[in-house]
């Protein structure tokens, strides 16, 4: 029997063209397959392979699978969208190693970084994250909106863009028309915001507007928004959409 | 002739498993690369492919010679060790194209997105940026250090998890100190901090203390610095280092 491996791994943004040679050759080593159904159907099928997909709400669980799958000696693979770090599945494995069975903290993980769906978006639309950046998730299930609310006000008010992850979720509407106002309070009302959902795919869709015309019907669950700094810029082009980008200096008193 | 274009390509942390098949499909494609020596040193020689290394310090003169010969109908790829996005040469190329030639704007550009460092070094940590995080870089010759200070007080009285990219240089010595003294007015002593240099490489370096402990000395320039939340928490090994993680969860009032 092989030595047993539990790889938490970056699937990128969706092409196979985005996705790290490290992470195909942990895709490729498992055994076991775990991860969130639409991740996992994006992936080519391997013969002795075995899949198990899940609901996207069920991280722990997921987490605990993998776990008990490799505890058991297979090589198992955890499957996240962009890079495994960010509010993505490796937070949830290490959780689960915490508070689970002594002998998880024995196995051999490797977390496979990938390429991240802010930083996929932020290529597409210029330089966006030139300065200092931060990335919130709107997801109130795992922390107070009040929380939220602070981290949004503290990061605008400092000069950080914001990429905001998880904006609206079938149980969740009114969150992100709640960020804006609460941003248009900080920051000027033609601070550049970008909507980018499915980047690198078939259906990528991207719509950039500023603080007051941004509308949450722009967003849905898939869609990464980028708020910019007052010092985001946009450079307007002859053909097709403006660049958008954050120059790297500051100026005194910015 | 082919119709020029211009890559800005995020080669990753260094190792050619860790860069994406669409990076590797941009450099082929070049006529000329353009970079930091280092960087392009990395890289294996291409057949009439022309390079040109620069010093890191004279990030706007080489995308103006990228940008320059790519006007002369070149396909070039601009080089940036991480995601090219992220305290990179992204944004010094749109910069340039603002300030430069109005034809400029009708160049063909695609930024191709990396693998960070910053989410290199997390993963090799476990998830310390499992909740929200930032990226603070501490170069102070492009913005004032009240400025630095500001953020990083922010950032840290928010809530989250700080990246400091470009901690030290020749020029600079004093600020990472100044950081961690600046910290420790605002996070708890007992504070994850961590010291990742050179991940992926033959020579990876990382080392975990506590903000009580932290000492510049341990930072170069290549270091990245990840500095926890109050929250971050360490699931100690009976091999190796401690995992450090972020929960994804906040309890009420964090």
């Amino acid at each position: 029997m092989t030595a047993s491996k539990l790889y938490i791994v970056g699937l990128g943004p969706g092409p196979a063209a985005m996705r790290t040679p490290q992470a195909e050759a942990a895709l490729e080593a498992a055994d076991d397959l775990v991860g969130y159904g639409p991740y996992l159907a994006r992936l080519p099928e391997r013969a002795g392979q075995r899949r198990h997909a899940s609901d996207n709400r069920e991280e722990l669980d997921r987490a605990r699978l993998a776990l008990d799958l490799a505890a058991q000696g297979r090589t198992v693979a955890v499957c996240s969208g962009g890079d495994a770090g960010v509010f993505a599945m490796a937070a949830a494995v290490f959780e689960a190693v915490e508070q689970g069975e002594p002998h998880w903290r024995t196995l051999e993980i490797e977390v496979v970084a990938g390429v991240s769906a802010m930083f996929a978006a932020a290529a597409r639309l210029g330089a966006p994250l030139g300065g200092d950046f931060c990335a919130i998730s709107l997801s109130d299930n795992l922390k107070p909106w009040e929380v939220v609310l602070r981290r949004l006000r503290a990061a605008a008010d400092a000069g950080f863009v914001i990429a905001l992850y998880n904006p609206l979720s079938r149980a969740r509407a009114w969150q992100l028309g709640a960020t804006f106002e609460a941003l248009r309070e900080v920051l000027p009302r033609e601070t550049a915001v970008a909507f980018c959902a499915a980047i690198g795919r078939p259906d990528e869709a991207i719509a950039i507007t500023d603080l007051e015309n941004a509308d949450p019907a722009l967003a849905d669950m898939r869609t990464l928004v980028l708020i910019g700094a007052a010092m985001t810029r946009a450079i307007p082009r002859p053909d097709g959409r403006p660049w958008l980008y954050t120059p790297r200096s500051v100026a005194e008193r910015a």
